[in-house]
């Protein structure tokens, strides 16, 4: 596949952190964004942009709170082809922690939100675009909105000046059927902006659902070295990248980064294909009770886990 | 998705016998088959059909011959709805090995073979045909047949009695444009005859392929627990359950095979999403020099794999 309008995001470190507070080594942040700027991907995401006073340093590493300091002493001025990108969520981080443009070597914002807070991610989108950043609007957890709400959440994206909007699976639960019909549904209700994809592995779907985001259109493509993320993880960078056939991409230094960091980060890091995420991906549910589960050491019980899912009991 | 033509065929024990030469316990093998009955499983395939005089039983287990005494001390009489399948490979049994059906609690026997076996391949199963057995035809490496062959091949089918032909993603190479393009290919040069589709899971698309052929019309659905199988392993039993609507299938009984004797062969058989997998899937390659590698000691050592594959070398 090449179509010269595809972006490839990496937010392994964003994403990935979700699994370790963030507890990486500047070592393997900087070499994720080496890995990045050789593979020639677009954009890395660095981390969460979130606000000092509301998350502990003592708690969370540096990529929870994505200090323009701490990101140049990785990406330095950044003179390369590969942009720098921060998520920031609803209600976590104060406007006036957001520098202008001119003072940071982040190129884009994205901002993450369920479907009630969509007109406060419009305003903080479209806050950042004032301030000379690159936005999105990341939508997540779609398989649980209601037709009708989500009509009137793309009826606010089409009218603000948020140029890209995400397809999110948060919880891992979509068929290629559903992303066809949220992709036709957000092109048809969104017409001039770019949709994104970002997907998550539960049931072993992210990279196919990824590939069926892009057939039917999606431009900017999430992805994540090794597929590191939440709970059962992401679409894995080297797959997007060996499916793509831009010939900018290069896969070889994605895999130097897997060989240094991540396949040795996978003897700490319990993510990917466990059953407790594929019980709760199944279910349309947020992974959280699996990750408790998988990181205990009753992980291999999954068959009580089963029955209280699908019975709708909260396990303690 | 529900269509009551679908078919589920489980080939934990013969697929998943080829990481382990089939040493399995017999306990286990009770076990997936006691499993398979209770979820509904139309086919369990329970092992290879081999002569004896061509592999030593010091070296392989039960399931690389599935003598029939050995078979019915697992399902007895088998008086369930789940039928028992046998693999046969093409000058690895010997005509007169094969019982009248009469005689054995088998059901069917499906001859996998490559594109130049195709003859050899239509009269052993035309053999089994005539001995009272269910039958299919597996053309095994697809993705390295070229057109003209594989229209001859599709040719001498379409004019034998074999009512089953296969789409086998043998190196877990192809993409859902490609299991469509075979698909309709198949379907159109082999009217009336039932398609099935067996997925390898190298580029983690197992599941998504064998989606794909279903909404392309295939009806007789392979798959394994926890996806054990060959390398990368296949499409996993739990997610094809769990995707399939019709209610005569239930997952529970599949969790409990997946706690009890899949979790913990995890600890001890290497298979699943290995990157010298996703490598040679991505190069349409044999898994086996990834199996060496996987296998090894040097099993992170990626980027010396994937140099050499790219350059078309041979690693020692």
């Amino acid at each position: 596949m090449y179509r010269k309008e595809i972006k490839v995001l990496d937010c392994t470190i964003r994403d990935g952190g979700l699994m370790n507070k963030w507890q990486f080594s500047k070592e393997m942040v900087k070499s994720v964004y080496d890995g990045c700027v050789a593979a020639g991907v677009d954009y890395m995401e660095i981390g969460y942009k979130s606000s000092e006073n509301q998350f502990s340093r003592d708690e969370y590493g540096a990529w929870k709170f994505c200090d323009e300091n701490e990101i140049r002493e990785i990406v330095g001025e950044n003179k390369t082809h590969t942009k720098i990108s921060v998520l920031a969520d609803i209600g976590r981080i104060d406007y006036d922690d957001i520098a202008p443009k001119s003072e940071s070597v982040v190129d884009m914002v994205r901002v993450a939100c369920y479907d009630h807070q969509i007109d406060k991610a419009i305003h903080l989108a479209e806050h950042c675009i004032d301030k000379g950043y690159e936005t999105t609007i990341n939508l997540m957890a779609v398989s649980t909105t209601i037709e009708h709400t989500l009509e009137e959440v793309l009826n606010d994206v089409a009218k603000c000046r948020v140029p890209t909007f995400y397809l999110v699976d948060s919880f891992g639960s979509m068929y290629s059927e559903q992303i066809q019909y949220f992709m036709n549904k957000y092109k048809t209700a969104l017409p001039g902006k770019t949709i994104g994809i970002h997907a998550h592995n539960n049931m072993q779907l992210a990279f196919a659902n990824t590939i069926e985001g892009i057939i039917q259109g999606a431009n900017m493509i999430d992805c994540t070295m090794l597929g590191l993320g939440r709970g059962a993880g992401n679409c894995p960078t080297e797959l997007l990248l060996s499916f793509l056939k831009n010939p900018k991409f290069n896969l070889r230094p994605i895999f130097e980064v897997l060989e240094k960091h991540l396949l040795p980060l996978q003897e700490e890091i319990r993510w990917g294909y466990y059953l407790p995420y594929m019980i709760t991906g199944m279910m349309n549910e947020h992974p959280k009770s699996g990750m408790k589960l998988v990181e205990s050491d009753h992980r291999n019980e999954v068959l009580k886990f089963f029955d209280a899912v699908i019975d709708g009991k909260v396990l303690e």
